[in-house]
């Protein structure tokens, strides 16, 4: 069943320990896309200037990703400029030019309409309020935010999280957000404000899901790949959302065993991500190696 | 099949976020042999000075843990004074002093003799060395270090290091140890240097196990366990340690499951440790706790 998801396309130049990429296509949806593409239909909502062409577009081609909710406009796409040449679990920013983003108003082709899924990736809570009250009939939403909204648009946040059903945010939002420093606690709270699973992403300590089976907290927990090298650590965190809303929204019944095996396929897809430069790795990823990949994780993590 | 372990026997004066207690019984060798004592005989050799009393050596004798090998000499007991109101992860000292544990010259009482597994808990590497040598019988050796022998005693531990089967220690300590970033490279220089296996503990996150299977490297995570709480994080990685080789101690077949099996164990007695002030959680455990802990972990990260 499709997903629709709403958030940034990009370009990024990217310096890490292994390298520089100057350019490459990037952007929260477009990590997520190309990641849940492997488990079911995925139809994008952004927006994009005339350097956006025939190469980008036939990466989302190639993974049957819809883009007909890309919408051009004269001008430059986004770009972030940033390096990771100090710690590879925390991007420093040279750059960032908003460009044609900076009047992004999401427009849903009537095509999206049967979307069954939402995801509402990192953009300005208003227009992530705007997306999910357009589309009243879909079944489960999930999305994400970062630092500068807690902190700066704290209020529009609220309204998001109240129309969320799964919010995936790292350590350091969800201790922001929820002001308070025991993760324990601060999942809880977050949980009283509108999503009732949260996903916590620990970089490369893998991630953490609070939801609630039978009236009771549960917890699951997976872990991240052991990685002699990450080459981009840039676009990891959409690709686990991708990999993670991905599978659930290629399952009719969302037990608790789904979500197990979302957060799994979640870090299956953060741990081929950091692998190559931008998207280049999922770009390229086959589903042989996507189920091997599981099954490293599944051997990594379980006694028998 | 029992353990010996040499290391700190304590009194420590800790502060946390959920309160302070003066002088608690504490030290490696301690909070080490509590956690093993579940699983398998428990032989300590350390020194005390004359404030170790009956009160101190009952906590011993209700685990049925040898202490035949804790040496009482005039003055006092080694002290630590520390707090962890910034940041549960790490400890601020306030004071260390050493008393009778800076004239420490372990002594093998020859009971202990035909003991099959050594513990060297983090102790100068001199005298990790020393009794290292004089137990050639061991079958299998595990150990712990701590940035202050790695920064200033490096040699002495390389020596250490090369008559370990397995060292335990945390994230920090072992980027300082290979002076290598990635934490994967940095397991496989310090494979190069003696242990053929090694655990990184990463704190709340978890551990995780690096060792060869059929000649090819292998992993294994387990996380921590969420706790809403967390009362005082003093012996955590001792007990964590005391959990994992305890169970691989008690175990005829060192089998790659075992040592799965093992890492979960460690996590479990982790778990337990930080729930009360000092050895206030396990010294009072029921197997029953501990059995149905174990459970928890294997739900918190199995898919069925």
């Amino acid at each position: 069943m499709a997903i629709t998801v709403v958030g940034s396309v990009a370009y990024d130049s990217i310096e890490t320990p292994a390298g520089k990429r100057e350019r490459c296509l990037g952007g929260a949806a477009t990590h997520f896309s190309l990641a849940a593409s492997f488990y079911t239909g995925v139809r994008v909502i952004a927006v994009v200037g005339e350097d956006f062409g025939a190469e980008q577009e036939s990466v989302f081609a190639q993974r049957k990703i819809d883009t007909r909710g890309i919408e051009h406009v004269s001008g430059k796409s986004f770009f972030w400029e940033g390096s990771y040449l100090e710690s590879l679990n925390e991007a420093k920013t040279h750059r960032t030019d908003l460009n044609v983003f900076a009047g992004f108003d999401p427009k849903i082709p009537a095509a999206y309409g049967d979307s069954e899924f939402l995801f509402l990736a990192n953009i300005d809570p208003v227009l992530q309020r705007r997306v999910r009250e357009a589309m009243p009939g879909v079944k489960l939403v999930a999305g994400d935010t970062m630092n500068f909204w807690i902190t700066g648009a704290r209020p529009a946040l609220l309204e998001v999280l109240k129309g969320l059903d799964i919010l995936l945010i790292n350590d350091t939002e969800a201790r922001m957000l929820a002001e308070e420093d025991n993760l324990v606690l601060a999942a809880r709270a977050i949980q009283s404000m509108g999503p009732k699973t949260l996903v916590i992403k620990h970089g490369e300590y893998g991630a953490s899901l609070f939801h609630t089976v039978d009236g009771q907290p549960s917890y699951f927990k997976v872990p991240g790949l052991p990685l002699d090298k990450v080459v981009d650590p840039t676009g990891a965190g959409d690709s686990f959302a991708g990999g993670f809303f991905g599978y659930l929204a290629s399952q009719k019944n969302h037990s608790p065993a789904a979500y197990r095996k979302a957060m799994f396929y979640g870090s299956v897809m953060g741990s081929f991500a950091v692998e190559r430069f931008g998207t280049e790795r999922i770009a390229n990823l086959t589903r042989e190696e996507l189920d091997a990949r599981f099954e490293t994780f599944r051997k990594l993590t379980h006694l028998d």
